[in-house]
Formats: structure tokens, C-alpha cells, sequence
């Protein structure tokens, strides 16, 4: 089925405790759209600026399955900038600086090719940008959102309006905290859960995620990587989220057992995603090494 | 097949944000062997000084499988006591006091009638005496042994000795690290394998724990708790070790598949054990009540 994402296509700049790169190709959009596409066709909606490097396009387009006609280049404006800097344990970073260039502008257009699109991922920006952007997908069969700690700050009613219209909320445990004002993260998501959604899914970065849904509970690990396999955690979640939601879109799935199977695939498609930086590791990547590595990942979470 | 544990029984003094207890049965030996009563018989190697409540012994010997031939009472002296609290998060906590009592004595005997023990667990104590109990147990068919930070520092040398004799170590993940100066759990459990043991376990406390083999490697989450079922982390660590035992010695398990498996028991033993204070919700825990979350918990983490 057709899945779509809309989201930031940045510009990254990424220091790590070993190894440092300047404006590589990053944000949600490209790393979810890289993940997704190993599933089959993700259709993009973001805008970058006059100053996107040929070879960043060069890059997303070498993924055969993304499609960029919800791409929109403006010649006169600037992409979205990001740097950062991992700490020694790579689990924390401090924002090195921010240029927002096009997200400062109108959001990007919906081609009306995408209008009929099934698998809707709203990437996180402003609640009122994705509650418009939502309602231009009239026939989807689910719909997940993204948010952060600064919309739940300064757009809360928004996010809550937000949150009666989608299907399922994707954010990390602080983030959950922070929304419902409960630390422990099942508590949270249930909570959340009385907010609108069906389910709610809360990513705890190298521990894993868990899914509460109104069916039932699950919890899965993080992929168990060896200290020289993670590289750059940039993209972590979002290339999860493209796993996950690229592997429900394959299947047609949108109940409770087919979003739990579809954690494991997010693991997998993140685990490989910190190997290197940017997209690098993902460009080189083929379908059966995603196959192998979930087969290996189910065995090492089997409880018999 | 036979089960014992060395190991320590303690007065507690817990406080939590929302609760407080005072003087109420503790110590590694006296969880790991409620837990592992659940699979079946398990012998108790520990001293108490005259100072310990008979509602303590009651407590302990309400668990029909625990046998308390090697259970040392000595009148002149004191038994361990612990006091700490709890941070608001329930992961942190602060050690208020300890008056360390018979732990500063001569171990414990091992009763003739335990040699012939197949299933070994050295609970945390110096790695000295921990080797002086193994050689007790001379048709052990798996050893395992806890340790903590303490003597990593101050008895290094005298643990790496202990590695070469036992097939298992468990720790947790910041132990792992100082062992090995390596922050990752997976790449310093490899480390620790190449210092004798067969196998290591890391403890991650809220977020589960890592079995990383000479044959392979599993991961368990936590068991996804609510707020409100969080009563007192106290002992989880050693109920999750006596749930793991105990599956083992009653499946007469060794090998990998038998030890990932088993560590969903122990996730769920200490899952049960921290809704309460001390033994409290063990004392009442039915074994179907085990194996009905267990069932629950496989399918929360089963990938399909």
C-alpha cells in the first residue's frame, strides 16, 4: 500500500567522541524515507533551499523506491541546517546550532498523485502544520505522528487536537513525560491513549522502544550492537520509524500483532542506520542483509 | 536438579518517595531463594547473628522449596542490615547505612548434605570466598556467580581468578564497564567471556538485561510495569537471578537456548518481586501466576 512521509530534509553536521562530518545529507524525512523504501514505494513531502548540494539528491534518488515528487526546491531560500555533537557515551548531544531556512516558511505541497496515500507518517513539525497536512489524505488507513518536547511546550492544545485524528503517536520517553506529566512510560502511553490515538509507541534510544495499544502491550529491545558498529546515532528514531512503518505499508498492516512484528523491522533498519554516517551505510545495504539481521534479532528475543 | 545460593539475608530499611518499611527480610540469598522456590527445591548457604526476628525465619521457611539446613545462626553476633532511599525515579537510590555483622566473619559452612549441589549460585561477596564455596560443590554442573563494583576495585585480581572457574558471571552494566573499560554491555560482556566464563550476563535494571554466550547472544526488556505496580525496587536484581537459576536447575538446562530462555523467567520473578516491600507479594505468589505472565511476556516480546 502507499505510504508517505512528510518531514525535514537537513543538512547535518556531526561531531562524534571519533569522528566528525560537515553537511552530510540528514533529517526525518530522508532517514525515514531510506528505511522505508527497503519495503517498498515511500512517496516524500519536504522543501529545501537553493543550496542543496546535488549530491545529497544524488543520494536520496539512489534509493529506488523513494519518490521525490513531493520534493519542492526553492531556489531563493536556504535547507535546513542542524549540528551536533555526541557526548562520550553517544546516548546524549548538544546542538552545536540550528538554521531553520525553509521550515521557517509555508509547509511543503501535497502533489494531488499523493492525495490517495494509505500509510501516513507525519514527521514532527508544528501540530497545526500536521493536522493540515493530514486532512489531505482523505482515504489513509493509518495515520502515526511524530512530536517534540518544544511543541509539547508551546503548541499543547494543538498537539491535542492533533492526537483525536491519528491512528498512533511515535515520541520518545521524555517526551512522554513531559505530555502527560508521568514518568513511567507504560503509565504515560496509556494516558496518552485516552488522549485519541489507538496507539502509542515510546522509543527509550538504545534500550528500545514499547508499544501500548488499546490490544495489547509490547516491548522490544534494541538491536544488541558491539561498541565499533555505532558510529553516529543521528537518524536512529526516525530511520525506526521508516522500518516500521515501510514494513506495515508491505504487509497492509495496522492491527496490534502486525505493529508489534514491525518494531522488530524498525530495530533492524535503525541498528544498521548508527553503522555509519549520514545514509552511507544504508546506500550499500541490501534487502537480505535486513532479512538476515531480523532473523538473527527475532532468535535473540525469542523466549521459547 | 539441585539448587543452592550463598549469599547474604539482611534486615532492610527501605524508603521510597510514597512508602517506607523498617527492618523487614532482605538480602541477595533470602530473594534469589523465594524466586527460585517457584521451579522447585533450593538451598540456602547464609549466616544470621541472634539478632534475627523469628517472623523473618517464618517468612523465609513459608516458601516450602527453600531448605534452611545451611542457614548459620550465631547468637553473639549481628545479622547484615541495610538501609536506603529511593530517588523520585525509583532507579537510583542512596545506601543511608550498613552494619556489615556476621559478613565480617568467617563464611558460612556448607553442609555435607549440599555437596552434591548441581546448580551453583555465588552470590555477591569477595571473590575469595565465593572460590572457596565453589571448590565445596565439586559435581557442579553450572556455576554462576554475582560480584559488584567493590571488589572489581579492591579484588581484581582474586575475581579474574574466580572467571576461570565459573561458567557464568552476572553484573550489571555499569560493573561490566569498570571490569572492563568498555562503556558498551555487548563488546565488555565479549571481553569478560575471554576471561573464563562461558557466559555473562549484564543487568540493565529497568531496561532488562543481555545474555551475551560463547554461542550467541539474547536480549530481554524489562517487564513493561505500570507506575503504579512499582512498589519497591529492592531485590529485583536477585530475583531475576533466582528465577533464571531455578528455570535452569528445574529444566536441568545449560546451554544457550536454555539460559535466554530462563532469563524470561527471572523477568518476570522480579517483576512480581518489586510490587511489594521484601518478600510481601513472593509470599503470596502462586506458581500459575508466573506462568501466566510469563505467557504474557512472551507474546509482548515475540516478533512473529
Amino acid at each position: 500500500m502507499s505510504l508517505i512521509v512528510t518531514g525535514t530534509i537537513g543538512i547535518d553536521t556531526v561531531h562524534t567522541p571519533t569522528t566528525a562530518v560537515e553537511r552530510v545529507l540528514g533529517g526525518s524525512c530522508s532517514y525515514f524515507a531510506a528505511a522505508a523504501s527497503f519495503f517498498g514505494p515511500v512517496r516524500i513531502v519536504a522543501a529545501v533551499g537553493g543550496d542543496w548540494p546535488a549530491e545529497h539528491r544524488t543520494a536520496l534518488t539512489s534509493f529506488a523506491n523513494v519518490c521525490t515528487e513531493g520534493l519542492e526546491v526553492r531556489p531563493a531560500s536556504k535547507t535546513f541546517a542542524w549540528g551536533g555533537r555526541y557526548h562520550d557515551n553517544m546516548n546524549q548531544r548538544d546542538t552545536l546550532f540550528t538554521e531553520l531556512g525553509v521550515l521557517e516558511e509555508a509547509p511543503p505541497k501535497v502533489p494531488d498523485a499523493y492525495r490517495d496515500s494509505q500509510f501516513v507518517f507525519l514527521g514532527n513539525t508544528h501540530p497545526l502544520v500536521q493536522a493540515d497536512l493530514l486532512a489531505q489524505f482523505p482515504t489513509r488507513r493509518l495515520a502515526v505522528a511524530d512530536t517534540m518536547n518544544l511543541w509539547i511546550d508551546i503548541a499543547h492544545q494543538e498537539l491535542r487536537a492533533l492526537l483525536r485524528q491519528v491512528d498512533g503517536l511515535l515520541l520518545n520517553d521524555s517526551e512522554a513525560e513531559q505530555l502527560t506529566e508521568i514518568r513511567n512510560p507504560i503509565s504515560a502511553a496509556r494516558r496518552i491513549i485516552e488522549m485519541g490515538p489507538r496507539f502509542v509507541i515510546v522509543k527509550k534510544g538504545e534500550h528500545g522502544a514499547v508499544l501500548v495499544h488499546r490490544d495489547g502491550v509490547a516491548v522490544v529491545p534494541a538491536f544488541p550492537a558491539e561498541q565499533h558498529q555505532v558510529i553516529d546515532p543521528t537518524g536512529a528514531g526516525d530511520s525506526f520509524a521508516g522500518g516500521v512503518m515501510g514494513r506495515l505499508a508491505s504487509t497492509n498492516g495496522t492491527d496490534f500483532a502486525a505493529i508489534r512484528e514491525a518494531l522488530g523491522w524498525g530495530t533492524v533498519a535503525a541498528s544498521f542506520n548508527i553503522e555509519s554516517h549520514g545514509l552511507e551505510r544504508l546506500r550499500t545495504l541490501r534487502r537480505s542483509d535486513l532479512d538476515a539481521r531480523f532473523a538473527q534479532f527475532r532468535e535473540m528475543v525469542m523466549l521459547g
